[in-house]
């Protein structure tokens, strides 16, 4: 059985991150959404927030998983039985970074294969970062994210005040 | 009539961004160049001093203006009555960056067209953050910054002492 | 009057050739696409079939007009009364390959400014090589190309057999 | 089961590509080496020869087979049961032609996905073609493919007289 | 006698350092590590210890001399008789920061010239950052770094506790 | 003492090349310029001229020679006693190319160093192919190249009849 890990921050998780899970799903038997918790990264979501968005937008899915974790990818990935490692890959700078990491942990660990698949090009030039500093200026982000994250991030950031 | 809309944060303005203004200006009937308040990047200068150091360096210009804005670009393109907006190309980094927002901008709203100039291949490499990285050193940016921005960046910043 | 030239060997006219045409004529007056002659990469059609082609699409259109040329570019922009040339920009290895064209057409008439337009994202990959190689193999054509292209395309190009 | 189609010219295979089988053979129950007939690119090799240097290298590994093909790929995937075509991703210029013809083959058949892999990265800037330059011109390729392969450039490529 | 400068931050010095240090000795009389202070990017280790990690390492090494510096780099290289700065390069990111600051300082004095050099191709995507966070993970770093500076990133960073 | 070999087919030499010329000659003792015959890329010069061309450009000049080659460049430069490969190098595909031919060449001999060199900026998209169309077109190149490349440019291309 193949079972794939697709690892992010997802803070908060787009249309894109979406697209990839389902395009995993085609090619493998099972998938483990991994929440990383970064700390470090200041992310706007608790990692509760943000395994909880995936989980409500995949709750109909079936073989798909969605955990947090924390520490080393590679070890995780291993512990958990997975094959593989799914990266959405959409841009030239985005492809440096990737190899960059995809050769680290192929060097930490050989047995785990990262698997590169490329989003619907509607998100090409998606990313969860140019999603909040939208939603920060008040602008409407429902085309790039589901509705339920949409919600929460107009919870969670201050709007600012149109005369 | 078409008006134009050059964006960006000008911390402080360089001799690259008034090759891109004056090429601007041969091509459309009006130009505004909009200066990001951008707290969160921490400017250097404040809104005021980057507004005014433009404005000192194009006041025998005519059809152009000088505006601080804040929130969304996009919003501020519109209601300035803007049919496009002008982005200065330098780079591969560049590339991707400004097509991320590019295309972001257009989905909020398509009417406004993202035009990219090519600066003067001297400015190529050009850009503030490493101007201001320069004078910190105490080094020497005519070369790169007008003369009013060269002595405000003198101001602004603690020389070095040269034993 | 500000006349913008869109040149090309448009061998054959795609989608996205018709979305930079749209898009230079909301930001212009008038608009010149120049197709290159270029005997010397042999296209699929002649010079005459390739303005037709064009002149199908846009007969509705105003202040568009499609011209054969031959020689130099900039001399041709020049002797047009263009004030800018427009290219269309894709991906990174189109990114290079125009800044320098753009640059030695700025070192031979630094009068005329070269203009980059970003197409819809869903023709970011799509180019004329692609599209006659996907026809040539019996593909379906229809989503890249106007109806009267892709007629042209299969009258042009020997179809394979299927058994 | 997942059966991926790895397609190429392998004109001649390389250490490489058999790196990248390996790699598939991990993640999908059957692979499929679908090594392209084109005559436009004038290969060095027949591609019976082709298939046959492939074959010798991979003749003891299992749920593997190389098959010619002519035609559209997307096509010929569909075809032989293919849910995903496995592409080797090696350097940012791969990145660009490998997206260009990923997308078009999606919006030709949505339903078979690109997969993307890295080889080791020893051999990330090693392709057929510079082996057959350096073959060519008397160089030993000894590291860069597989001795039958070796053995068959010798053959085939007239080597300089060294004085 | 030909003196080259290799400037870095060195946080900590890893097997690609050490890999481009003795290309250049091969080239050039004469070598100087540069260690930057750089207060402002919060290195894990003082100054001191990133010169102490290189003069382990290279302490049998002839024609080396490692030392901290601080402000503008190419004053410092005039000031110690360089006439090239080395530098390593190892990816397309790489490439346009490194073209920028080469640029920036040519511009500042002429007479020294920026010189690149490839690292072996297992280094071209390793750097300190991503040692730094692997360590931090508790991750192996054995085939990353020396093994002084391996102990010495170990009795800096907290480790993990593992369950 | 340290020998550099500067190859190409320099077909023919710009103002680009000798600036990497004088360059390479600042930093290392003796310089070869190494013209490659290249049958296979049909130049428009013999490799003849090609080096008569570089010789009266540089025949003042001390420490150089110009040297026409075949075969495989790095025998040529382990027989010809150079320590180094020199390449200019200028935009992100230059980047690509190179690196895999430098690691090619260090695959087959690893006491040879690739050296890469910057150009002047303005020199940064001028290649010896753009110089020949433009040449080739009746356009004006002698910002391009020297006077005597003009002169044979102008011989050896017919010019197109201006009306």
């Amino acid at each position: 059985m193949q079972t794939a890990l697709y690892p992010g921050t997802f803070d908060p998780m787009t249309h894109g991150h979406l697209d990839i899970m389902e395009r995993a799903l085609r090619l493998f038997d099972s998938l483990i959404v991994a929440v990383a918790v970064n700390p470090y990264k200041h992310p706007l979501f608790t990692v509760e927030e943000r395994v909880e968005m995936i989980q409500e937008e995949t709750e109909s899915w079936e073989r798909i998983r969605v955990e947090p974790f924390d520490g080393l990818l590679i070890e995780y990935a291993h512990n958990m039985g997975a094959q593989s490692i799914i990266r959405g890959l959409r841009a030239v700078s985005d492809f440096e970074y990737e190899f960059q990491m995809a050769l680290t942990n192929r060097s930490l660990d050989s047995s785990i294969e990262t698997v590169f698949l490329m989003p619907s090009e509607q998100y090409t030039y998606l990313n969860s970062t140019i999603v909040k500093e939208i939603a920060h200026l008040g602008g409407n982000v429902s085309q790039f994210v589901p509705k339920g994250v949409e919600r929460r991030l107009r919870e969670k950031l201050p709007q600012p005040e149109h005369e």
